[in-house]
């Protein structure tokens, strides 16, 4: 039996009917079957695809890509995953800028869709807004379909939100998977998703809300750490502990990058910006105080500088399980001495791990690609189970 | 007999030779018989995607896009199109600014076209150089052809020029047929085109012009209505009342928006430049004269707000025939209260309407893929007909 | 016999197994087998196309092309070659300032290149970078590969360096084969490859290297002409010379664009920079140096402006061999009194050969299809040969 058939097979064992035609905003609005299809299918095209076996199953139709920040290794994921299904990206350039919502979004979300079968949007500079304007252009898409605007419905996929980036920290997750062996082998381990430096002070907190949203739901020991003020959207770490209950594991928050390296299997360090002051900055924004926007970047630099110290170096991995805790990262990293004078990370911890940390980014063209599948098949199975590279070479070797 | 075979029998009926190795610049110079197959074959395309049925008939080949204009809508219309056909778009970004003509244009025509099989081209800022452009690029390519440095001669496509905006106007007619079941359900049909208050002065005459030279070629009562100082060209008014003659319809003329909508079963009303002043502006922009260039909008923008009470709103709708006439509008339109404080058309007159819009809208796509393919293939039946969800699925469902 | 088969049959006789799995940097690097190959294979494909048979390898894939550098030619030139071959283009904008090396471009090639069958880079100007450039991310992408990050390694197609131009130089070479009437009719013809006069000064050397590179290979009598401190790479010169002798040809130096001309059937006037200045412009610009840079600027402009009588014109023409010289040009030239006041060449003579300039060009995009095929495919004649209209159609006449 070949590696592609018994992820086939695994799929057969799942139930993720209600991803059908359905949307993927955040993963914990997913069952536990439906991210464990995502993360099978998953591996079951990038065999395909080592194999020269096509995994094309749309003979035309566009990916329109939405992108309100600028991005390129989620630009270029989205573009992979379409293209490895047949579909070719438009892009919807509207700026960086807040673009008006209401009747514009509607009107606009129709007129680009008359052939797109998934739109991808990547919206996570304002609390508050990013998700909500993916629902309100999903909304529009659904009500455009029923009126027989367009012909089929564009599922909609995260490419990153205010509240979770899901391609991402999916790609986390499976990189997990396959480093301890299997999903089942993560319960028990101990994963530290930790505040760290960075001259930079705004990053979005999308990365550290999705992660304990999503380790949370697979019985890991989850443990946040960051400075005082540094806190994220409470209803998040509200529904991380629900989650760890739930599947046996722990959320729990350690109050320094050393108390939660300790011991940790997995360690995931990284930038935020405080969520409170991301709302306050929202809030700035709307009511056009340019002058209150540059005072608080300036606290925020200051309050910022304080934790220099959170670096993710040599002595702090050498407390990690055995000294051999696995070092994540979503990338781009703010690499000491490298991309900056300090940051998120020593230089020599990320060479050391950098060729897993690009196996780690490289499983998002693929989980992109299983999104969309199981959201435009009924019977994805049906659809590849049997392609051979003779019935389906990708290319003519 | 499915949907598909019966639009395909009715193009039987049709004498669309001469569209085979031609371009397609105005409506007014293909012949009747011409727009009723390309009405029938985006039909046909439209049921065939509806019926998941790929209508691609390219392998491979490019298709070059040219928006001397900024367009989200006209680009995505244009990439559904070619996408559905099998075309990767490239677009060809020259600025928004004018660019020199003549050698250039010759040879940039040449340049990017080794591979093209259609160049769409808008044009629509400058009067008397829209058309004349696509014509010289046109040209260009006809001798490239012949010359033998390319393997093929791209069809053309006006995305829309100074004189004519056949893909949205086609859209706009085979919504009528749809609405009111079948062409010849138009005769004697009274469709209101008149002019409505923007705040913004400057939209092209491209709407106006191909309405009145479209909707007169099927014996439809067109009125034409605007403010004094906002005429059309003057020789497009002389063909639209030909047209209208020897289609047993009429064209005339309507000194008010009450007047012009009294009874009609379609209005179309939509803001537009002056084209006196448009010629003047152009004649300013070639002598390089700013300060001339902002006199004239200033004049114009006061101009314009003497018109404000050319609006659609409720009263004027409950004149229309039986109170149920027809709204149409290319869009985006200026929505009083919505997108404006006072423009084109009454919220509730849009709101009610936008479903309706959204459809007009999307027939363009489909309309732009029918032009392509009656260029390009010698026999569209015999490539089209016989195709079926398991010969030809669009997507494996 | 199809002129397919006998293109298909003439790449038995070669071999060009040392092109499978590589790059293409610089024509230099070659075998001359490789280079017929490349020619051979360019033609069919060509052949394949004007067939309207598909020369579609690929089912999906992308194409990442990296612009350091404005272009519309070579632009549509690469997404030509790749749409042919069923890829799909993703551009990678990074600017047209200098991006910083070292771990950005490791990780950058990685991300970007997860379904990237070839990345295609342009970045040519500054003396000692562009060739580095890419000889870096060639290395990036085959390490990423080696450590499991990609599941292919993209070939790179070099679409202009600081040393050679190989895409551009093999059109030329190409249409000289064609015009002669085969590559051996190249021997003992002379081509003339001068510096000719435009008004902007700062062109790449990668043309006339890149010539004089490529056509001292065939026995071809190359003469390189220029005004003093217009020089170019001393290395490419010499390897020039070696290569003259190893082929049986000559590589000699010429004071001025009448002695180069004189009994040439060949000639080549072009505008480029002095290597001597543009190594000192890299310099400046590394120091941050905007002052020297402008300094420099003017200096040059001046020194330039003193040789405009190095024009192709009229009279210089008709002292080619029997008045009949052909002229190239990679395009596009500054014409006098066309595109500026004095430049590269005479109106007339441009237009005169205008048809041949384009069928020079339109080489390009054969020749990178055949670059991609050599490198991607063990067997491209396995998977081209037998390909007929009836099986594998371009589109559907």
């Amino acid at each position: 039996m070949s590696n592609i058939d018994s992820y086939l097979n695994r799929l057969r064992t799942l139930d993720f009917a209600g991803m059908y035609d359905n949307d993927f905003f955040l993963t914990w609005e997913k069952t536990t079957d439906e991210l464990l299809a995502t993360f099978t299918l998953a591996d079951a095209l990038r065999e395909l695809r080592t194999r020269n076996i096509s995994a094309r199953v749309f003979a035309s139709g566009l990916a329109v890509s939405l992108f309100r920040d600028n991005s390129t290794r989620t630009r270029f994921s989205f573009a992979s995953a379409c293209n490895l299904l047949g579909l070719a990206v438009q892009d919807l350039d509207e700026g960086t800028s807040q673009i008006a919502h209401g009747e514009t979004v509607r009107e606009t979300a129709n007129m680009v869709s008359f052939m797109a079968d998934v739109v991808g949007i990547r919206d996570d500079m304002y609390i508050g807004r990013g998700d909500a304007y993916q629902r309100e252009v999903a909304a529009a898409l659904r009500e455009g379909f029923d009126e027989g605007t367009l012909e089929q419905r564009p599922t909609l996929v995260n490419l990153q939100s205010d509240l979770d980036h899901p391609t991402q920290t999916m790609a986390d997750l499976n990189h997990l998977i396959h480093h301890f062996g299997g999903v089942e082998q993560l319960r028990g381990k101990k994963i530290a998703m930790t505040w760290a430096y960075s001259p930079s002070y705004g990053k979005p907190l999308s990365v550290p809300q999705g992660v304990i949203g999503l380790m949370t739901r697979f019985g890991m020991e989850v443990v946040l750490a960051h400075p005082e003020g540094y806190e994220v959207m409470p209803e998040v770490e509200e529904l991380a502990a629900r989650q760890a209950r739930e599947s046996g594991g722990s959320f729990t928050r350690a109050a320094s990058m050393a108390e939660a390296f300790e011991g940790a299997d997995v360690v995931y360090p990284k930038s935020w910006a405080p969520f409170a002051a991301m709302k306050q900055r929202t809030s700035l924004y709307d009511q056009g105080d340019a002058g209150g926007v540059a005072e608080l970047e300036k606290e925020l630099l200051a309050q910022n500088a304080l934790h220099r110290d959170w670096e993710a170096n040599e002595t702090l991995m050498e407390t990690t399980k055995a000294g051999q805790g696995l070092y994540l990262h979503c990338l781009p990293a703010d690499i000491s001495g490298v991309s900056c004078a300090a940051g998120e990370v020593a230089a020599s911890v990320f060479e050391r791990f950098r060729p897993s940390l690009y196996q780690e980014a490289s499983h998002k063209p693929y989980l992109i690609a299983a999104m969309i599948l199981l959201a435009k098949l009924e019977d994805p199975l049906g659809s590849l189970a049997g392609r051979t590279v003779a019935t389906h070479p990708r290319f003519a070797a």
